[in-house]
C-alpha cells in the first residue's frame, strides 16, 4: 500500500470499476426497466437531483442525460432550502433522485424524506442499501459497487452513472442505446490502458498549484469530477469550467504558469469547438493536457456512443489525478484532511 | 484613468450601483407587478434560467429566491442541449428567463426562442432593450443600468439581482420585503464604505495565484460573483465553493498558500456554520479573509434582510477584487485576453 508500488487501495479500485459496471447493469436491468416504466405512465413533469460532492457530479450528468433523452427539465436541489431555511420545494409530481455513495448525508436524506412525504415519487440511488438514505427513499437503486475504501471515490462514481444511464435509457425506451451500455465495461477496460500518457501528463502537474479542467456539453460532469480528483488526490487546485463560460472570462487567466486539461472525447459534437479552444490557449502559451483520441501526447480515452461516453473519458482522469498525487508526493489512499463521509446538514 | 488613481471607469461603475438599483426599481415596479400576477394566475410550475457569466451568477441567485418565497423548483439551463445537441427541453408551460448584460449571447438568445416557439412565457433580463436577447422574449425587463464600460460588470449584476428580487417578490405578494428592496440602494451605498478594509485585505492577495470563496445557502450566488471578479480583474485562480460542499472533499487543499473569502453576512441564518467552517480553516492554517459584520478585520457588509444581502454583500468582495488587481499590478479597466461579449454556441 505505499506510495508508488502501484497496488494502492486506490488504484485496486480505479481497476474494479469494469467488473463492478457490468455486475450493476446485470443485477439492476429488469428492477430499473419495472421503476422507469411507472415513472413514464406517471408523466413527471420534471426531475430534482439531490447530491453533494461526487455524487453531484453525477448529478450533472443526470440533467443532460435526461435532457437529451426525454426531454425532461432537470434541476439540482439547493438542499439548504430545506435544512438552512426550513422551504421545501413545491413538486408537483417531479421525480426526486438523491445520490450519495454512503447514504448518510443528512441534507440529502431530508430532501428525499421531504419529497417523499410531499407525495412524490423517490428513488435512492446508493451503494449502501441500509442506509439512511435508502430507507428514506420509495425506490432504492443499489451501486452493487462493494465497500469502497478509499476516500476518494472512483467505481462508486462510475457505477452511478451507470445507474442513471440505464434508468434514462430505460425510462425513454432507447434499446440500441441500452445495448451499447452493456459494452461500456469492455470500454472502460480499454480505458484503463492509459497508464503511459498519465504518467507523462502527470510531470506537467508535478510543479503546479492549480489547473483549470475544460469540457462542454454531456461531458461537463466529467471536467467537474477530474477536477474533484485532482483537489482530493494532488491537492491541486483545479476548477472546472463548461468550455463556454471559460470564454466569457475566466480565460484572462491564461499563462504558461496554469496548466488546462481539455476533456474532449472523440467523436462527440463539442469536439471542433474544443479544438480551437486548445488552438486559443496555445497562442496564450497554456500548458495544456488532452484527454480525448489517441496520438498528440493525448490521454487516450476510447471512441464510445457519445451518451455513454461519461462512462469511460473520467478513467483517464482519474488515472492523471493518481500519477498526479504520486509526482506530488502524496499518498492517494490517505488524502490530507477528509473523511469519507461528511455530514453537512 | 491610470492604475491606482481611484478614478477608473471600474471604480466609478462600482459606485453607480446604488443609483442605479433605486433607478431600476423606479421605472420598473408596476410593471413586474403586471407581468408576475399574469405568471401567477397560469400557476407556473417550475422556472428555467438561461445564462452565462455573470449573469449565471444572478441566475443562482434567482433560484434561491423563487426557492424561498415562492417554492418553486428552479431549473438552471443547459444551453448547450439546443444548441450542440438541437433537444429542446419540455416545459409544460415553465417560465424561461433569459439573463444577459449585452443580450448577444447566440445560445441564450436560442433558448428563450426555443421556449417561445414552444409556448412557454419567455422573459428577458437585459441592459439592452433592444437586443437580440430582449426581441427573441415575450417580456422584457430592461436593466436600465446605463452602458457599461467596463468589461468586469458590476452594476449590471446587482441591478439584475434587482431585478430578481423584484419579481420574485412581486410573484409572492411579499409586501413588507418590497418594501425592504427598496431601501436597498441606501444599504449598498453604506456597503461602499469598505474602501480601508478591501485594501488591507487585498494584501492577503498580493503574492497569491490562488484562492477559494465559500458561502452557504442564499449567499452562494455572492461568492461565484466575487470569485469570478477576483479572476477577471486580479488574474487569481478563485473557486468557489459551497461551504457545504467544500468540507466534503476539497478542504484536504487548506493550508497557508490557500487564501480562503469567508462570505457570510450579518444576522443570516448560515452565520453560525460559517463561524466553524473559519475556526476550522484557522486550525489548517489557511489565511481567511471575511466578508460579513464589521470587527476583526472583515470587510464590513452591513446588516440587512437576509433575502436581499446578495445585493449589498458582493459589493464588499468587488472592492476586495478591485484593490486586488491593483495590487497585482494589474488595470482594472484592461482585463487581459477578455471581450465585453462572447458568442459561444
Amino acid at each position: 500500500m505505499s506510495v508508488g508500488d502501484g497496488r494502492s487501495v486506490l488504484h485496486g479500485e480505479i481497476f474494479e470499476q469494469p467488473a463492478a459496471v457490468a455486475h450493476l447493469l446485470e443485477r439492476e436491468r429488469r428492477h430499473v426497466a419495472v421503476l422507469s416504466a411507472g415513472w413514464r405512465r406517471a408523466n413527471v413533469p420534471f426531475v430534482l437531483v439531490a447530491a453533494r460532492g461526487t455524487s453531484d457530479n453525477a448529478a450533472r450528468y443526470a440533467k443532460y442525460a435526461f435532457g437529451l433523452a426525454s426531454r425532461l427539465p432537470v434541476a439540482l436541489a439547493a438542499p439548504s432550502l430545506i435544512t438552512l431555511y426550513g422551504v421545501p420545494p413545491r413538486l408537483r409530481g417531479a421525480l426526486v433522485i438523491g445520490i450519495s455513495q454512503s447514504g448518510r448525508s443528512p441534507d440529502i436524506v431530508e430532501t428525499i424524506a421531504a419529497a417523499r412525504s410531499a407525495g412524490s415519487p423517490t428513488l435512492a440511488i446508493v451503494n449502501d442499501p441500509e442506509s439512511p438514505l435508502a430507507r428514506a427513499a420509495a425506490e432504492v437503486l443499489p451501486l452493487h459497487a462493494g465497500v469502497e475504501r478509499s476516500v476518494a471515490a472512483t467505481k462508486t462514481y462510475t457505477t452511478a452513472l451507470a445507474a442513471i444511464a440505464l434508468l434514462v435509457l430505460s425510462f425513454a425506451r432507447r434499446r440500441k442505446e441500452l445495448d451499447a451500455l452493456l459494452a461500456m465495461p469492455d470500454a472502460m477496460g480499454r480505458a484503463l490502458r492509459s497508464e503511459a500518457a498519465a504518467h507523462r501528463a502527470a510531470r506537467v502537474l508535478e510543479r503546479a498549484d492549480r489547473a483549470v479542467v475544460l469540457a462542454r456539453g454531456l461531458h461537463y460532469a466529467t471536467a467537474f469530477e477530474i477536477a474533484l480528483k485532482l483537489k482530493e488526490l494532488a491537492l491541486l487546485l483545479a476548477e472546472p469550467f463548461s468550455a463556454a463560460d471559460f470564454q466569457h472570462g475566466p480565460i484572462a487567466m491564461a499563462e504558461k504558469d496554469l496548466p488546462v486539461i481539455l476533456v474532449s472525447p472523440p467523436a462527440t459534437r463539442p469536439e471542433a469547438e474544443m479544438r480551437a479552444v486548445a488552438r486559443d490557449l496555445a497562442r496564450r502559451g497554456s500548458p495544456v493536457i488532452r484527454i480525448g483520441p489517441r496520438g498528440n501526447g493525448a490521454i487516450p480515452s476510447p471512441a464510445v456512443p457519445e451518451f455513454l461516453a461519461p462512462l469511460v473519458s473520467v478513467i483517464p482522469g482519474q488515472r492523471l489525478a493518481y500519477h498526479a498525487a504520486l509526482a506530488r508526493g502524496f499518498d492517494p489512499d490517505r488524502p490530507r484532511g477528509i473523511r469519507k463521509v461528511t455530514e453537512t446538514r
